[in-house]
């Protein structure tokens, strides 16, 4: 794994750049990303290009080493472009539009601004396409950041028109699949579609899907049409873009069929801070994060890039700016986090960002360099990591020559739009279900995958489909055959494509691998439980018809999972102590050596090497069941503290 | 009482609706809603009608000799006329347009829709006016739902402007009503008047008032053109509207008034989770509901109907798809339910809906059938419903012939205007007012009507005004005349007509029948109370100037109820403890034998029957002092159960 | 100090003018303020002018010896010029027009109305400017209520690109200066500089902080052409305007310095209520408010005040109508809130209202007396404060013959823009932090000034920053030369003028003063805290590379305040028991005789005299440490009660 930063040199004298450069080199350092946000000093003027600054800038850090990740600059169009066209801007739900001042400020479907994009994007490939210093692309950046996947626009309108009328061929079929008989919500012709904000009420649910899948696809050709630019003026460097974390409103599925590699951007404390997580876990891991936020989205993306090829590209490397509160690592999560990517197998680790910036709105984000040059905290842990990198990889063992193979958890990103569209109980979402589940997998020290429907199984000694309304064609015959255990979480098969119940109920297409109907579903107030024997029933509760086992029975007789075969139902949400209890069951069935670990431990296994990571503020010992020889660390984990064994 | 269902035969094959009708004969049903939602089907295309298939599903209905109840579609305008009138829509208060989408997508002041409205709503009656299966009408459905009285579109204001003018006559006189003077805000001609939305701060309240009198007015006329239609060509029919819960947007009394029946939609589950209820009542009654919710809407649209015929005609039949949380009834529920309406008197009451739908925005909605057809849980309760009533019926007593009358609350729509307006403490409401009143009284098992200033109050003991601010002209003569027991609340008697102090302030009018001014209000935090014995004084406090016994004071020296003769005034919110012990006092006072029930448990006269109902999740006995003949039920009332006493 | 009252002729019949200025003047009340609302009346038409009542009104309240303060009533412009230039009001942040309807329905920057407002005031002035009742103006009404400073309409759009342009100069300049180069924000003119609202996410934080810069200067320029016409035609009369509480938005210090006197208007009740106080204050202060509220006030605005005078023109004396909940004050607050004012300073406490209005917005305003002309509570209390003030005056000492200098607080108000900007932790904000310290540095009996950079500090003994990011020039040398005790506060000098980290990073110039780097900030959760002996960190903390004496380490190693000569930095929230013992250890270094007070009570010291209050609803003794003749009171302060020592 090698590790980088993200630079920006426009923001600092040219003078500075060569030892800037040397500095990261020294550092341990071997990539650079660059250039994404810099549309207005590469082009100050329509059409007047000043390469000048950028060429240098590449040439400095080429001379010191360093492989450039140059960046797209289309999240920033410049000024005199928006006064060009100024509906190119998105429209935000209530109907305002959402201007110039800061970035992202474009309509993923507006043809203008399509063209633009296309445009200074093959300006920066027909550049540097061939320069030996850029190794890599990254299109654009964040897409979707400050909410920008879903714009209601006159331009998605009309592109939404278009992309139904493909869909749907007939406006009956679109009539029909979406029901909207209901309410005399029939149209006469896709032109007559509107869009789906500001109706009195909720609109029809179809209608939202179809406009999240609608908008999802509006920036996977966006993406697509760099991609392709890049792919013929740029050969044989690869194509990436950076997810984001808890991010859902395009499928990332999507995206990274079509990259070599998918890089996300981490934020541990940042997201602590804004997620739902519980206010004990806001006190406990404030200056940690959850353990479980970076694995999750490591497997996540992981699961998403077209060959598994995968990294970090933005690191926290201190506090950050844009949460509500920006507490500071404790010493070592720096360098915990950036072993924790290795572990799960990424190839790059990038710190976000070099220097903290002395201006404008990310003043207040830290960097591995104070703005006044000098080290910051962050600098020392990515030295270290640079070291422990190399004496991990000097043990003989590469990470990732043999994956290690536990649980699959199935997600699709179409889950989180049934979810966020219909929750029908407070909070509900299938996108923290599945993080909910995660963290009981890994609590049992699970290496665990977190793949697409229609992944190949094999290998895994169990699934998990923590929620997963919308069963895709073929999944249920995938899993009839599949040997290992199989966990179903509720609203599973509880939805067809098209946002409607199965003829048939939930678990719809899974009744083939699960004999049962759910009969009535009921969500919960917190506060509402049914106490089973150290569990409870929290949430929701699918009510089934089913001859199948009664495993878990809370003490007023309700039934949070079922049992038939190999395959389990968690009829309530899966979260807590009854995720905890099935997950175990499951993983015992499975013939899987799960360790539980202490509060705040995780483990990852890495071929021959098992990671280990102390996300609490006090020392820890590795439990006994963990034998081998210890390659990094000890035994007894400091706080922020990791270990590596080697199994003998 | 009748059973009924509503039904939407246009969701379902043509195949399955001869079963359907027969399988609902088999439940006991006799009553059957259609077509309120089904423009688009009968007008597919401005002009062009399609009735072949509604006329089939009533045929079919009638075959199987259920009566039908027809709505009118207006609910639900198609998109063809939203296009063809796009002004047509409400406006909201932030000046957004409320567009097409879901339902209730028109301004009840544009004129253009006002006619369309009565063409359908005519060629509907031309059509089935004198079917003989056809018995009642429903005018629209559920106005206000979605917040859709309330409209700021130029329609409104060019509206508003002539019922100003209607109602002032001079601009001279509006300006001297509202107390325009204040900050300048006087206009020179009606034309100079705009909505009371989008001021910089608060507009007049008068302003409001008279906005809020303006908007419903205008829900009144558009359902008396419906109105006048229907009995013109459909001679004989009866026609309702169906009214919503905790809802007060427009002034029932006044629909109410061109009605032959008041019908409303209980969905007791819901309103416990959506309303101001507390979270120890959210969870004790998770899936029962707070155990006045249905009983005071049942007395209050008793009130509100010109002969007092009122039902139920959409009764919450298992989960909802709409609040927060979505909770399944306990067993036994939708029984109590059923048997509870026809305890206050209810001539109907109808299960929403027949079928679970499959697709659109209530497909999470229970039906008495579920989406694949089987029974639901309702299904049978409702059946048992049916032969509860039958036993009932067969006691040969009829549980309305002879009404028993104990105490009155009058209550106002305006009342609410005026708090909503001016709530002056958080969160303070006439109506909760009016609930929390009434929750007291039912406590002491006493029946309780809900009604209208100026209704005749003959053969009531003790009468409740728990919040009027407005005293309409003649009630307080009225009130002079009655000798029974009287309990004015907080508030009452504190504005005028026009949301002025009147010039001998509070309590205005009511000084009449009360010996004091209110010479100082205030209202209190949540936290901040003067205890007494037992009770303590919350939320408001009205010090008056009165020679009036102090009959309830406070440690600290506050007056929590005043008395004079048979008045009590009680100067605190009328909430909690203290409203029950000055309920309590009052009916001791009117010579009403109390009977303070379990907690959880209500009891309801009609006739010599006495029905008792078990909100709780436990048994419970059934107080000693209620004696009789068991007509249903048993002494210990199980979880959400029920009994039926007749006095020998 | 005088008594005064706000009046409204316009709202009552003539016949009782006469009547309510004899009982004003035998209240004690001298000067009585009218007319800041009263355009319509005095301009019904366009141009056609009706004097006739204010002339009498003026002549009547004359006869009676009533000093008159005359507002010009540009606040509340008639609708028929809202109608004439309809562009003419303010926009929100949301893009929503500002209407008619209530108040303040104007934008500052809107030229047409800026030479209406020139036209009415010197109409007014004409009629009035040499009335020999006339004793003082009053400009507009409140600046900035209900959120009215910023606004975001095309008018503001054009002014602040002027404004811009002279600031900058060059559109490079301001490029560079806001760090443009970030995200692309280059700007090729001022021309595409547009307001920073509506941006996708927040916008450059120098934009906003110029922008609130810019909407403080048109504040101050549309008051300055107000006072240019008064003070020509209305020769040797004062010209104030009215403040209100915990107001930020325009920069007091600036309008002070163009005025004869900074008023403000006072309403404890509300402000506890409405502002960031915890529940426990808010249930025990809820009938006095906290102890502080006033008193900062008072000690805020005197350091507005061009020569240091100031007074109260609108004192709350009974409940108000606009907060949350509005409960009644305690017997004796009104008489306290008098005194107090007198104790700091003030040169005349008016009560808002005289009599309470029958009608609109403020009907729940208590007066003092109430709407049917009787006395509220409110009046007996200022007739007992005018014979305290006359016993007080009559003791031979004159309050304010010689200020008792002890601490002052630099305060700023672009500090508040720069945390409101960017708070980088939740709720932060330097508004607050000035508070928090104050309430420290009060509850040990200092005198405290608050005062804006630059002033002459001489005859101080202590100098505190609570937060002060941005350090105007000349300050760091100014406090350099200072030989008492400083308190640095978190933050400051952290931020240059054109909100950037300094190149030395924080604390910036002050560094002159203080040896020491902020090497790294953090924000705190609540309830995350670092605890000390009997203190805490919490909120924020500055980490720091210095040399300087760790003074205050928490239990783990978290240094909560630094010590260098005779600075101490505060490295957490200025706030709760931490800033208690920094403070106690500067009031002791500084020599400065500290008497720590009971809670609740407050002390101020005024020439040779001690004035106590006692905000408890309980009686507390005077500490012993507190001797002298008592000139009013006792040594057992009731609640609500005073007392007036004279030092012999």
């Amino acid at each position: 794994m090698r590790l980088g930063v993200c630079y920006y040199p426009e923001h600092w004298p040219q003078a500075n750049w060569a030892a800037d450069a040397r500095h990261m080199a020294e550092t341990g350092i071997t990539r650079v990303r660059i250039g994404e946000f810099a549309w207005s000093r590469v082009e100050p003027e329509p059409g007047r290009f000043d390469w000048g600054w950028l060429d240098k800038a590449i040439e400095v850090l080429h001379d010191a080493g360093l492989g450039v990740i140059l960046g797209t600059p289309t999240a920033t169009p410049p000024k005199w472009l928006v006064d060009q066209m100024p509906d190119m801007v998105a429209v935000d739900e209530q109907g305002r539009k959402r201007g110039f001042g800061s970035r992202r400020h474009y309509c993923f479907s507006h043809p203008g601004y399509r063209e633009q994009a296309g445009r200074i994007t093959r300006a920066y490939a027909e550049r540097y396409g061939n320069h030996p210093a850029v190794i890599m692309w990254q299109t654009d950046n964040e897409y979707g950041c400050h909410d920008t996947v879903i714009s209601y626009s006159d331009a998605a309108r009309l592109a939404f028109r278009d992309w139904l009328s493909d869909r749907y061929k007939t406006i009956d079929a679109l009539n029909s699949a979406w029901g909207n008989v209901f309410w005399s919500m029939e149209y006469r012709s896709f032109d007559e579609v509107d869009l789906p904000n500001l109706a009195v009420t909720e609109a029809n649910p179809a209608h939202w899907l179809a406009f999240r899948r609608f908008s999802s696809d509006q920036v996977v050709a966006f993406d697509r049409a760099q991609v392709d630019i890049l792919r013929q003026l740029s050969p044989g460097r690869d194509v990436m873009h950076n997810a984001m974390g808890f991010y859902t409103d395009y499928d990332h599925h999507d995206l990274g069929r079509q990259l070599d590699c998918v890089m996300w951007d981490s934020y541990p404390l940042g997201f602590l801070e804004m997620f739902r997580f519980s206010d004990a876990d806001k006190r406990d891991y404030v200056r940690q994060g959850h353990p479980d936020i970076a694995a999750f989205h490591h497997d996540l993306y992981r699961g998403c890039a077209a060959d598994g090829r995968w990294g970090v590209i933005e690191q926290q490397p201190g506090p950050v700016n844009w949460a509500r509160n920006n507490p500071a690592p404790l010493p070592g999560m720096v360098r915990l986090w950036t072993l924790e990517a290795m572990a799960h197998g990424a190839e790059l680790v990038s710190y976000f960002r070099w220097r903290q910036a002395l201006f404008a709105q990310e003043q207040m984000h830290a960097g591995l360099l104070r703005p006044d040059g000098k080290a910051a905290p962050g600098l020392g842990e990515a030295a270290q990591a640079s070291a422990d990198i190399a004496a991990i990889q000097g043990s003989g063992e590469l990470p990732n020559a043999e994956p290690v193979k536990e649980a699959a958890i199935i997600f699709s990103y179409e889950s989180e739009w049934v979810t966020a569209t219909q929750p029908q109980g407070e909070d509900l979402s299938a996108l923290w279900a599945n993080f909910t589940a995660y963290t009981q997998l890994r609590k049992l020290g699970l290496n665990v995958d977190i793949v697409a429907p229609g992944t190949d199984l094999s290998g895994y000694a169990m699934v998990v489909l923590p929620c997963l309304p919308i069963v895709a064609d073929g999944l249920a015959e995938q899993l009839a055959s599949f040997s290992g255990q199989i966990i179903i979480g509720p609203r599973s098969g509880s939805k067809t494509a098209e946002f409607s119940i199965p003829d048939n109920l939930a678990l719809g297409p899974l009744q083939a691998i699960f004999p049962a109907q759910v009969s009535r579903s009921e969500s919960l107030r917190a506060g509402v439980t049914h106490q089973g024997d150290g569990w409870a029933i929290t949430r929701w509760l699918d009510h089934l018809e089913s001859d199948a086992e009664r495993e878990l029975v809370s003490d007023d007789g309700m039934v949070a999972c079922w049992k038939s075969a190999n395959v389990r139902y968690c009829a309530t949400w899966p979260e807590g102590e009854v995720m905890a209890v099935i997950a175990a069951r499951a993983a015992h069935d499975a013939g899987l050596a799960a360790v539980p670990l202490p509060e705040g431990m995780r483990l990852r296994k890495a071929g021959k090497l098992s990671f280990l990571f102390n996300y609490r503020a006090e020392s820890q010992a590795i439990p006994e069941a963990l034998q081998g020889q210890m390659v990094l660390g000890d035994r007894l984990l400091p706080a922020a503290g990791i270990a590596v064994l080697r199994t003998v």
